[in-house]
């Protein structure tokens, strides 16, 4: 979607723009937003996309990935709060694109087979598959984005004796509401995102109790009672499970949030991007032009703590190289490039660290373009706010206000806190109920944060 | 394995055979007996291909899948019971092939990306992905044998409010055991045999209730009390489902055993089978060439009463259209054959006609080879022994034996019933327990037959 607008924007001020198309396999746009209640494979057998959960909330401050030409006032109308549920973001995403004619240029239901480049002629073949009709066709093309993401393969390790364990085992990937953890003991193996938005979500809808397991070190937060941290799983027994610390528990559910792959499959070897998840990939020049083959570009392929913004940031420049309004520096330039930006990367040491490398990052392909500089320093220290605010409390982090860094508006307080909020609806989201209302809901549905059952112990 | 072992059999015969590179994207051969833990995706990312859950056993009597010219006999030294669990049956068809060199032609972790066919040089080009290394290679090929099988990619359809119903949703091929069904009121959409066998898996470990639900009609079984069917789903309200006679009920899990799609994402459209599962697909002479590219051949790919020994026999005949040895009809003599057999298919009535149909078929195809014909009326009146004997009761029939047709063997009248079975390992069905042992295990773990703990009814 921002490749596309990259493009329409530039159409609009009056830049002939090539030939484009997209090709998407699910049936609308919006990627990981684009909610799916399948698990594994989609309606058409192709594995699921999204790794989007009925429950999803914003984890960041959307002032953090707020589109510098388009915001969140224009789309709204009105501010709104700082950490919109998942049909609120899908919705301001459709919004800024859904009224132009970028999306006659997407081939809907369509997934890639294979992209073959052939060096004599510089050109790509792209077969691809129409899924509602099972023809496969093939098309040449001069250059190629990868616009995929690389948070739709899940990595799932091995664990000793978690092929007998009774319970249900999922990775996050194929999580689809916390509901059904009500009155578990849930297992989740996994520090990171994941297991924290996960742990908080299966706390909310009442999980008995909430055990997550760390490799390298806990997450730290001063988590409510029911919810806590052990290292890393020994094995697996039956329904108890060994962690290397010698402790034991029992679960009823395990959800591993163990990551994702890089995985490409419809890409030859030599395009294919390998990489552990981190915010300097290597053989990226500018996080974007595939080094050994620069025709071919990747957008979002770091990890993340700027989102919409960023892949704006990168779209535009890839437009900018394709339209040749941006010169490509040569082999040797950009392998140097890319050093500088990796030994300074290597240094990095710790989150706040990455966060300003990212913005920095971001300065420069901004620098490049044509796309609106906003105030990035501001949105760092959003960032460092919102990482304090979850290390005060990871519960009510969701109810506190960010400004606009566009627009200067700043957030509202929404209706109902995160924890109270059962109905994760846009209508319910831009509705204003009455004030008993509101409470009527708190009242009913209220978890209890005072139980200290802790994980069965043995 | 069978188009291996097919060529294998040749060869030790003195013919000489071509080259022959087998692709198998698990780390393993054994297709759908080789249960992965994991759902959704694999290790590498790449699409599950086991249905397998840790409780299957056999839901057809093994005499009717027996390898004419490998036996149960040959294998175990000793007779065993007619449904063998998973570990049983993976071990059987592993140990035919165990020791021979035909597993040094299978390139494991291996998976194929696409199929290109050059019309002018009438030669296919095979790209795959070697999934440990990620490194991508193209080989040229005479001949393709597709041997995927087709009970790999799920069919999910949509049901209204599936998308917010609160507990478990999964289909079939994500089902990996049924403890965790325990004290749940389990809803199988369905009536075909992944309701029926994961049904009465649900019921031996302890569900509080299990509904299946059919489009065309009940399976109509004596089932037990706590198993009932009803009519389709007309949709999801929270965690109640409407069914369309107007009954309500309130779930915990849904499993939707709603069936398999014939999936070749590495095929092109001109060379991918796209048919319902029924056991005459159209475009395929005998079963297994590919009507408008008959150096394509499918293994499989027909709906299953035969299994094993049909695959065998399809196998050999196959190997003996690529090794000149059978004579290949043209266009139209194929043609004439394939209208003749699919009016006998379109005649048929029930079960009954479709076995005796399946069983001509094979006999049609060994024929032709020399592959040992065995009494397939034998095992017609088998199959129909045990249908009848599902009919009589559909928790016991695993207990019962059949006679090899083979080699006239009575089966074993195993140490533990199906119901009381808990540990399907083959290390535990090999073994010989102390009759204590076996009446112990039955006291403990005995589910409560005689509970009639109806579905809730609002």
């Amino acid at each position: 979607m921002a490749a596309l607008r990259a493009f329409e924007s530039a159409q609009r001020a009056g830049a002939k723009i090539p030939e484009i198309v997209a090709y998407e396999k699910q049936d609308d746009w919006g990627g990981q937003w684009n909610y799916d209640w399948r698990s594994g494979t989609d309606k058409y057998g192709e594995p699921v996309h999204s790794s989007m959960y009925r429950n999803l909330w914003s984890n960041g401050p959307k002032e953090a990935l707020e589109f510098a030409e388009y915001t969140f006032d224009e789309h709204f109308g009105r501010p709104i709060s700082s950490y919109p549920p998942r049909e609120v973001l899908w919705d301001y995403i459709d919004g800024r694109v859904r009224k132009s004619k970028v999306k006659d240029k997407v081939q809907f239901s369509t997934a890639v087979r294979w992209v073959d480049y052939d060096r004599d002629q510089d050109i790509f073949t792209v077969t691809v598959e129409n899924l509602r009709s099972g023809k496969t066709t093939s098309s040449e093309f001069d250059r190629i984005i990868v616009a995929t993401g690389h948070f739709s393969f899940p990595n799932v390790p091995e664990f000793e004796g978690i092929d007998s364990f009774p319970g249900t085992v999922q990775h996050a990937h194929d999580f689809r509401g916390a509901e059904k953890l009500a009155d578990q003991r849930v297992l989740l193996i996994g520090a990171s995102y994941s297991a924290e938005d996960i742990g908080v979500q299966a706390f909310k809808m009442g999980a008995r109790s909430v055990t997550m397991s760390y490799r390298t070190g806990p997450m730290g937060y001063d988590w409510p009672d029911g919810i806590e941290e052990l290292p890393l799983v020994d094995r697996f027994e039956g329904q108890t499970v060994h962690f290397t610390d010698g402790e034991t528990r029992e679960f009823d559910s395990v959800i591993l949030c163990t990551g994702y792959l890089h995985k490409y499959p419809f890409l030859p070897g030599e395009l294919a991007l390998y990489s552990p998840n981190n915010i300097y990939p290597a053989s990226l020049y500018r996080g974007v032009v595939w080094q050994k083959n620069p025709k071919v570009y990747y957008l979002g392929a770091q990890d993340q703590w700027f989102t919409f913004n960023m892949f704006d940031a990168q779209a535009w420049y890839v437009r900018d190289l394709i339209l040749g309004r941006a010169a490509l520096p040569s082999a040797e330039q950009r392998a140097a490039h890319m050093r500088q930006w990796r030994d300074r990367f290597q240094e990095l040491d710790g989150d706040a660290d990455d966060v300003r490398f990212q913005a920095e990052y971001i300065r420069d392909l901004i620098d490049a373009t044509d796309y609106p500089m906003f105030d990035l320093d501001e949105v760092v220290r959003i960032f460092l706010a919102w990482k304090q605010e979850k290390k005060e409390n990871i519960i009510t982090y969701r109810d506190k206000s960010h400004p606009s860094v566009i627009t200067g508006t700043m957030a509202t307080t929404h209706h109902t806190t995160w924890l109270q909020e059962l109905d994760d609806s846009l209508e319910r989201y831009l509705s204003t109920p009455e004030r008993s209302e509101v409470e009527a809901i708190v009242v009913g549905t209220e978890p209890d944060a005072e139980k200290d059952e802790a994980a069965t112990q043995e």
